[in-house]
């Protein structure tokens, strides 16, 4: 495989470049007589999508979703699902100046330099844009989970520079446009903003996701362990330069006597692991962090250089988010949702009849 | 896949559990004309092994491997190479009373859960032992990228639970027993292990791996970007918790004019990045920070439950490392070098005539 | 993967039915720089395309190709290649009745139990329509290995029933309606295709691809060789129920001293092998063959059964190919084409040192 | 993956060279509590084994298995099987000659051309002694296949040379050394293995697989179904040319009329397609045909050249079988297995819950 495609028994693939003619992605192995409307995806793509609130980029798209193959009269019928989303508001030409000259912090240099070429409008392939379909795929692996085994997996915008979530109430992350789960830093995070709006400058961020109802058993020893896959996931996410599941760097100081999850038959005293243990789930909720960096695309000038080797200044111009964690929040929501998928079909066809069995006496 | 291979053009596979008969691997995709001797592979083994100091397990293994295919006159022939380490130091007994019991943080409950049985005799499958194979199998893509490209990898010890490495001297690293790069603190080191072993207890760690040499264009978007695969490898280390790339979870309070890479014909003027922009390498050195959790093996009791659902207090016994993150240094270098090794391959197949074109000017 | 996608490094991924909203395909691990336009599609689009001749069926679609992305100034760009063909002439109602039923010598019956429901309309997923998007990606894949390796693909019907070619002139190939490279015969094959649509009947064929200017080294040993690529590629055409590389089944009653080519300096004295020794390409000529089943959907009853259990007669009605084999010549094309291409990738994958070789003296 | 590896779930990876140390696998996705001991593979390791009868190669080789890994008290336990056999008769000396040569009808000259050199070492790689592995692997997925869903696979020799089976008798296929089902032939086999023999020549043979029992529903569309993935893993067996799955190349020359297999609640009433309905398994049992061609190493003296271009006449001395069909019986079993058992388990890990479901009324 060339990159584009995610999983083994549950399988992602998708195309599309920022203002290209549209986005699409093709869904192989979801279960059969699964009951799938455009509403289901929809709901992701738009706290995904753009324009929504004054914290993210100014671009709209639509990102209305169409359903080409794959569903039957309402449900999945096992066959590959065709998904696709027609790109709307494009405007090439806010880009068209950023053709010889390579952002910097940005893909432009090293997609020149592996193809010799590079779609440079808005980013082309490298483009945040790209992971709308990756929550289109995400909702259908969302649904599935929820529906046939109780799995239920929320993200949230945990901090934002310097701007931690203290308590964290899951309740309060659909109310507001920063997914973030404590309403009493809300100011201060719409002041921030507008501070660094002012100054054309960008911000780092940390996401939270969490699965519960995981099932025990899924992750496949030893290098497709259910955190390992995780992490290839989530740091496929464009910006994200580190991963974390459970305790995550915290452990670096951790002794053995603290870290470790005590249990019995009542089920375990802690959740230090992330529900995850040896690479498989634990039956504990499975949560991971994620660290996003800046966007590049700021207006502060920065040293750089054109295709022809030239130094320069230059300012990326366009429609950026300040903080391009905000809107993350669905799209590692997805990816953790792709990634249970893919094992628990892959933990099926190995273990089907153990599956059946009744488990350990007095754990759940 | 069920999990036991890692990589697409160049793949390992490996077998083996801790108490069994012998460890092994297939390492398929091995460029033909590679000298290849088992020296080449014992070095980090022996880097790896257990028994080298006072500081890690008593268990002794010799770890000698066996080139069984794949090698012809001392070349690799491109066909695929088996390789081969049989246990010595079993010691069955050690692990008798963990049969019927759950090790609290170890991976005892999930794989009786997920198989409906385990090989309980020191982890079985489970066990750190399984790396001794992914080094032996990383030496040899260590020694093809050295040899063709002039890429090198370098892991150290930078963090020991509260005992930082201050001043990063490569040329320590090798002189001492945790591979640490800070010579000023060995003493530090040295004297806090002592506390652990009488306490009984086990501490956390932090790794850094860098390699340096990456040529420009290495990762496919948009699923297995580099640093994707980087994170999948390094997570899929036994007791990893986390995986940042350069600078990692310090983005998270960064604002963009301080992260970003500025670049000029002659190079980059920073590595914030970590050698990665939009998954693809950038010239510059990769490099990848590892958060190891303090091993759960201590003697220190903790509250645990039966295969049959009683609670119970328990001691693991047994000869165990009271920080993993030690040995764990080859075995990060390992993984760091599959992936490249990887890349390496899938990047020449799609861009078999880029990878002859001349470099954007000034550029390196 | 599930199904639907084909190839290790170029890899065409498909979805779409019969008589679904679209068909469309992502090839992914296409190389950069490639020239691509929809018209290098559309030709052999068009030389599968239904309606042409009074051959084949009725059903009338314009199969007009669209590139959504991946393609960026008339150049591939290295992403991910979305291709997309709206279905227009679907006339479900033709269908309706087959709802309940399962045509015999259909997948209908299989289908239904495989996933406990089907998409009945025109066969849904299991329809020969789901080839278009096969013959698209086949034509980039062409384009490729002719412009940049000089290969060239080339099939044509070797036999319809009992008709047989005798000579084979590939310039006769695409004078007719047939790909047939016997002149003489093309009256007798009108003759009873006449006879077969009066008498509502169907009949099989045997269609040649052959490959020249196939470089020596592709094949990978000893599960992908190339003709045991070759064979998954061409058996998973609808209706194929046999595939020979070389001499095929002739070789049954070969004796060694005549099967074997023999070889000097100057080349090979025949081609018994087909083009393929030990699984690897000899650099001769890459020739195949496929038997091709009568289509089941005839107007010819025959006994079958109902959803519910209950014995019926059944005609198939709708408009269908006499002979599925005619129009099955392109999609041998497009297949051979991609495996070929795929293995050209993971060649130089691994021995891309060894392609800039000289190769031993004498032979090309 | 390079080509060592077959199978989605059920993988198997093998290495080894005919005169290399030994030969070994990797079976990945093994489900466990499957008991599993050495004998379960000696028997049809055996059965492929040289040096049984007069009509087969004179080597000897005890091709005695080791389970390395993977099983512990006598059951799998879901981690991957690590097996090996060592070479014990390699007799260096006996190809000492061919190391400058390229044999005729070998794949000397492909493999020389591909790695830039070569095992030469009876054939290396691309040596039979290879399927050695592929028939310990086999005979973990049939008695899996047998004991938990009742699935039989029998092989026999339907023709060699000029002499077919008239009438199949299934138990006649273990009383012979030629896997013949027909007693009334042997005869005239034994007859004509001696004439080829005292010519030095060799002979093409055609093998029969059968699988019985096996489930409706097993294939995946639309290119791993199950006739494909069949094609492409019998046409990877060493010296097959083609590969047919019910009537074959029959199909030709038949009429839709005649060759679908009608249905009724009773079941089907004939088994034209062999077991496989738009690449779905039917229910009805599995039947495949392949043609294996003559060895090329024969005493009849045949033209060829050396690595340095030189023509020369050359007569392959060594130990060979005059007919590799007779020993491929077992080879062409295995390699159905690993395809049924990797079905086996894609089709749950996506229908996991249809395979509970009751099946359509009437058939089995």
């Amino acid at each position: 495989m060339s990159g584009n495609s995610i999983g083994q028994n549950f399988v992602v693939t998708t195309f599309g470049e920022s203002h290209g003619v549209a986005l699409g992605c093709i869904i192989d192995g979801c279960p059969p007589g699964l009951e799938l409307t455009v509403e289901d995806m929809q709901h992701d793509l738009d706290r995904r999508r753009p324009g929504t609130s004054r914290y993210t980029t100014a671009r709209r798209e639509a990102d209305e979703v169409r359903i080409l193959s794959g569903v039957f009269e309402g449900k999945t019928t096992g066959t590959s699902i065709g998904l696709l989303i027609e790109n709307t508001d494009q405007r090439s030409q806010d880009y068209s100046d950023i053709k010889d000259t390579f952002r910097p912090g940005h893909a432009d240099y090293t997609y020149q330099q592996k193809y010799g070429m590079r779609d440079y409008r808005g980013g082309g392939r490298s483009s945040a844009r790209e992971t709308a379909m990756r929550v289109a795929a995400g909702a259908v692996a969302k649904k599935y989970l929820k529906q046939v085994h109780g799995i239920e997996i929320h993200g949230y915008l945990a901090q934002l520079g310097p701007i931690c979530a203290e308590t964290i109430d899951l309740t309060q992350i659909e109310q507001n446009a920063f997914f973030f789960p404590d309403a009493s830093k809300l100011e201060a995070l719409d002041e921030y903003m507008r501070g660094l709006r002012k100054s054309g400058d960008s911000i780092g961020a940390k996401i939270t996701v969490v699965a519960t109802g995981v099932p025990v058993g899924l992750g496949e020893p030893v290098f497709d362990r259910l955190d390992a896959d995780i992490a290839h996931a989530l740091m496929g996410i464009n910006a994200v330069k580190g991963v974390e599941v459970g305790d995550g760097f915290g452990v670096v100081t951790q002794k053995g006597s603290e870290g470790r999850d005590l249990m019995s038959p009542q089920g375990f005293a802690s959740n230090h692991a992330g529900g995850v243990l040896g690479g498989i789930s634990s039956g504990q909720p499975v949560v991971a962090h994620i660290a996003l960096k800046p966007t590049s695309s700021i207006s502060v000038p920065g040293q750089s250089m054109t295709v022809q080797g030239e130094t320069i200044e230059m300012i990326t111009k366009g429609r950026h988010d300040p903080c391009v964690g905000i809107r993350a929040v669905p799209i590692a929501e997805a990816m953790l949702a792709i990634v249970l998928m893919d094992h628990l079909l892959r933990h099926r066809a190995q273990n089907h009849d153990v599956t059946r069995q009744t488990p350990v006496i007095g754990m759940r």
